[in-house]
């Protein structure tokens, strides 16, 4: 199966120019101008971008989290990130209490494989990080799973003491991994929600209030301290507050390999998203969205601008405003953590990067697709070059849409843009070979997507 | 004329992917895998890198400084720019005091056009910034020489005052184009110097005692002080000092467009080079070499790494050591300014950047090739793509060779790196679709490079 | 002549107590408790603090600026002071440009001799910083006017170029002596300017939009730089942005001996004070009055708090609205800077510092007294001590007040806090050992004030 | 009982000058010059300076630590003091495990009460912070035990949690306390330990290797964020690492009310102590030595010049090197913490800060007595003012000694400072009225001194 694309400029991350493209198979196999080939499938992208397949280093599908799941399956999910010219996504496969590494990936690998409608990789969750589980690390790492996240939030449930972090960043120095940090400081944070509570303060602006941006900022600095002293690389994902910005970027003026990425909620959402009543828990995430008059959004963009943010995130997780986000009523610490927001990425980055003048399209190609390649060992992703996997997007940067719930693909019932009006969208998608997006045309299926097995990141950008 | 390269790695600033290259004419034609095609000759670059040709933004051929001129004339100097793997020089026109931009700019056109081995471009060095010339930017502007230097030393030669250089910086926020900085604050350094004749120290040494690295960093922070004022991006040359480094860092965390580029000399060469009596002339250039122990070196490369220096040029500016540096004999102020090092630019970085791990190989591409190219509107230039030019190095990240005076190209009796050697080499060169280096071999001629119209940059990362 | 202060709270630096204190002479003679003494007058303080007496270390009576003087007479003015609480003011005594800074001197001692109601010292104004003049510093130092103020600001009129600032620091690390500065880039602000002019802004406004805050800390940062250079300290004079001041801190943290006052406008009033038409030009003065909403005045109070900032002047330079302000009518260059305060600057430094809860009342007197005096040589003032002149003030700190210039005591015929109610009032003004305001009565006469030989500062804190 | 100190220079930390001071039962009566009263008794204080009396914020006579004990008493140990020219100390009282703060209260003044030679005051040490404490900590403040210490370090000994430390925090904030904290990450460093033993590492060195400066900066950072969220003050004991200094450097120019000492051993010893096999026992302290290479001894010096650190303790905590250091032969984790300390640090700070020319007099004074008393509530002490507290000390700033285990009056077989020659000396001690040191010569008893109710902190400066 051959597949030509003709007549686009190709925009990578560090070069534009217009150029013809020749899928043979499941890669690029050559680019040229006015290629005169023969081919199966003839995709027009005149007037448009050819860009990378987007990758969302951060997603959440079927995450069991606080007596429910995140809504969206792999199928559904992969499906709508697919239509927002997504092409990879690593997932997080969550270790059981007690358990192994393994037992969580196995469990991961039986909801996903065959079922993906994109390629997949996974980073594991660390729900307990024991002594006796540091060799397994080593093991995952040289099976493509490389990184592993863990928490300084969530006591009980995900939170990993300092001195067991700081073990597990260790043995990435030795083995080539990478720590992923969700960094806030939960204990302290429960004790500020439980006074709101008692104070009355149930609804979901609660969440917001409890969860200062300095109590990020502090975790953010605690492991980049912790990460120095292990001599290995950090990378704090979902990355919500200035301050917490301000630690990395002092990090990475010290020559650090720290890293971070930051979500779309951040960048355009704020906390009065959480008033409202309790229509404010279709926005609980953690860390929450912030207060707008601070400037924690200009910073995000700058950082995103000037390389200290690395990559665009979603943490894509779900939640249905009936009947999951409503098991917080009444407590805010109860409401389901999440957001939809998988397919919304990459024309949300290029309406509020590129449109409004913030960024050059390479950025924007670069944090949506090459930075995550890079950082997370997809050696064969992230960029328009020959002999990598054709995860290709026909980019039309002036096509105008509305973003709603009644038209969107995932499977939630709610959009946290509804009625958004952004300029940029994804006409054609290809994922290793094959167009399974076609002007709003659904062409592919479950299990089109494969496990890709990652190599280890190289940091010394 | 069409040329193959069978058998290479392409390096580009985002991606590393086996690849061969069609170059038709001047420009890259087609890339793809195990490409089936004719061709009048083919490079053979099996077990080595392609990679884009290099750029060096900071030149100056036959420059009149101090009663003398820069020893390698536009053939000279662009042949063994070339013998190292660039191919494109960037060099600077002056205006005469009391004329115009123009009137530089001619005069460089007559030492340049059909001498010149690579292709090559124009900055024009403000000697004299008048009112009158501010329309006159805007024409060059047009015109494709679109960056304009401008010196806080060498009062009297080349110093403008703060308020020019703020007018000159409002005028490129209106035209687009550029202010490139000489950073130091000439008058003090000029009464530290006096001081240290007058005390008796009057060889070499003396230049680079009197120059304070805090003189440069207090005038880098003048000038983005100036830069934010009148809403303009501003670009340091050659950067020397940790401490300007900081003062730059600071602002780019601020999300100030401001840039810089730093020099081979700073990162391998010490204050200590110019002790040794006379012979430290070899080594007087402006700012001068630091000290190493106070780590101005690591803190450069941290730069390199980290994008706050988004560049690498050479100030390459030759004085023979017999008859032209010994017009300072007795008074290191008579000493003319300025180092050979065209040459040596991609080895040096190539071996201290990535043979001793301090970053990848797409990184050494991006800060000796792309980085310029994106700064400076050399929108054809500067990455391995198709439709770009044909300014391609197929490169022995392997070759061990040592650097010499006995061996260089550059015409100059002596080089700064004697005896050094480095880990690295242009093995063949071509430039614009022709091959003009070929394991040694010259095959170059003058005129066979063509003034570059840039375009304007581009600032938004 | 024995005078007795009975019943106060004596509120120093360091330590507040219950203390009588007797008075012999112009000097303390006894503090106890319960002194059972005979004296020629007893003040009766129950209830109140005893204070030392303010020092005002920034006035400029009669000075000649813009073809007019400032309107307070070394005798109306320093009766005013007086009123106020102060009880030292160190004026400034300008060097004619081409002259000598003694003829300066002269000149001053002229004005101020036989007229001063309190006491006072001179720094040197420099107009004119000629190499011949270095030797005249150090005399001028032996003579104990030991502080010589230097502008970055005011080209063709008080401006200095950087070197010959330089110089001026290099004589003082070798002399003792302490260089002022006016820091502020007034080239590019002229440039700014005018830019205004020429757009039609002419009003007052104007002033304060030319004047931008990154120019006063490119300037702070600047001669910070030439003074670590110069290994002398240094003293900012009004510090007004907090952009100047974060430069400062930056120093400070460094261990470099930089020092700054800022002065009552800037910590109450702002921009808009400027605004409605030609009424702004009140508040006329330089640096201008700042944006309320970027936050310098609760950074300049930290400043003042955390110690960063050492004194606080009033740079009080009044001009009559009337006659002498409207010279500027048309053109805001034109309008003489400067602004009435020697009178309320310690009850505004009270109200906002004490009464608004920001500092002890011991942190108040080292602000208004203490620190100038240490940081200006004045040995035998700044405290209530033993053997220190008697330089009293009985302090109502509960005492409520309109400020207004229908009750002021300033020859000037506004206020710039006209109604402001403010809390805390100077009941009692002892100067040398004689009251001089008894309860709104005024005591004194020109003359009662004598020129103080100041010791060299003690820089090591 | 009268004394009369004749012929002093009184400092104190705002002013200098000559006066006799009559001290009258406890408290300072009368200062004046050439006082011509009648007294019991007159001390010569000629050519020599009359300094208010040193107080040493931080002591640990008796601690239980190991399996062993502190070898002062209160006895031994305060009188050591005395000779050493402080006057107070405030003493630790360890809370049980599983007990009340009252508990350890009753403790301690059981061990100190009638038995102390100088006046002395509790901080409380929190082993275990339950919410049932909390109201416990309301009554402690109000009886003037109003400071609390708590721990990052110590994991299962006298670490506490973050949430725990938040809600101290916030209990202070409420009722006028103030936290005092340990700032290490205990449970990090632990892991470290132990690695370094499981390498081989046993002997004291090892104690350096293991506590990383930047895990004192973090744990420094983290406590700053919770303070700051909680609204109140936060007091760092024995601040050694310059890393943690920038932190709290970050925090005070924020505005934040963060405080800090530092110790003598810190400004004066290094890492290399440690080493010397197990005779670094004896400099085994929390935390350690730092290395002297990386300038942390000049830094604290900076900021205790410069008002970031605001007194000097000691953490005099002394074990015998023989049968007590050496319980940690073969394994470094069990060599007793702590050093000697309380007699020399007068005598320290003022040879590293007066006579080497870093600070004032009276910064010393501030330093070693009025900033503890401010910071402390000790509203009788810290400064020679009438009402005070008659703690006086005559201080020889001339004469020189040699500290050393044979002389030193500390219960402690060794001495930290052998055979250093250091410049002043504390010639004459009163204690409230009594001179307890004449010339060497002890003239106090157990029981002079007595338990001090302190006020509320004063915070705002």
């Amino acid at each position: 199966m051959r597949t030509l694309f003709k007549g686009g400029t190709i925009v990578n991350a560090d070069a534009t120019g217009k150029g013809d493209i020749l899928v043979d198979g499941e890669r690029i196999a050559l680019i040229g101008e006015n290629l005169d080939v023969t081919a199966d499938k003839v995709v027009d992208a005149t007037g448009k971008w050819v860009i990378p397949g987007g990758i969302d280093p951060h997603t959440h599908m079927e995450l069991p989290f606080g007596g429910t799941f995140a809504k969206d399956t792999f199928e559904s999910g992969s499906r709508a990130a697919a239509f927002g010219g997504t092409t990879t996504i690593i997932d997080f496969a969550v270790q059981p209490r007690g358990g192994t590494f393994r037992q969580g990936l196995d469990t991961w690998h039986e909801k996903a494989d065959g079922r993906t409608c994109i390629d997949y990789g996974f980073h594991t969750i660390v729900s307990d990080m024991r002594d006796d589980l540091l060799p397994e690390m080593d093991a995952l790492v040289d099976e493509g799973v490389t990184t592993f996240k863990l928490f300084t939030a969530y006591p009980g449930v995900f939170l990993s003491g300092d001195d067991a972090i700081f073990k597990a960043m260790k043995q990435t120095a030795r083995n080539g991994g990478l720590i992923l940090m969700h960094a806030e400081n939960g204990p302290v944070i429960d004790v500020v929600a439980a006074d709101l509570v008692a104070q009355g303060t149930t609804d979901p602006i609660g969440h917001g209030l409890a969860r200062y941006s300095i109590f990020e900022a502090e975790a953010t600095n605690r492991l980049i301290r912790l990460a120095q002293a292990a001599k290995a690389p950090v990378y704090f994902v979902h990355m919500s507050a200035k301050e917490a910005l301000n630690v990395l970027r002092a990090a990475q003026n010290d020559g650090l390999p720290a890293f971070a990425e930051t979500c779309p909620q951040y960048l355009f959402l704020g906390l009065d998203d959480l008033g409202n009543g309790f229509n404010g828990s279709k926005f609980v995430c953690s860390p929450p969205l912030r207060d707008r008059a601070a400037g924690h959004q200009e910073e995000l963009w700058k950082g995103l601008v000037k390389g200290n943010l690395s990559a665009v995130g979603t943490d894509h997780c779900p939640f249905d405003f009936h009947g999951q986000k409503e098991m917080g009523r009444g407590d805010f610490r109860k409401i389901p953590n999440g957001l939809p927001g998988v397919e919304e990425r990459l024309d949300l980055i290029h309406h509020g990067g590129v449109v409004e003048g913030r960024m050059t399209p390479n950025r924007f190609v670069e944090i949506t697709s090459t930075g995550a390649a890079r950082l997370f060992g997809l050696t064969k992703k992230g960029a328009v070059a020959v002999g990598y996997d054709a995860d290709l997007v026909v980019y039309d940067p002036n096509r105008r849409h509305t973003l709603s719930a009644s038209t969107h693909h995932m499977d939630v019932d709610y959009s946290c843009y509804e009625g958004l009006e952004v300029q940029g969208g994804s006409d054609v998608v290809m994922s290793r070979g094959k167009v399974i997006v076609d002007n709003g045309q659904w062409l592919g299926k479950p299990g089109d997507g494969k496990f890709v097995k990652r190599e280890r990141s190289q940091f010394l950008r």
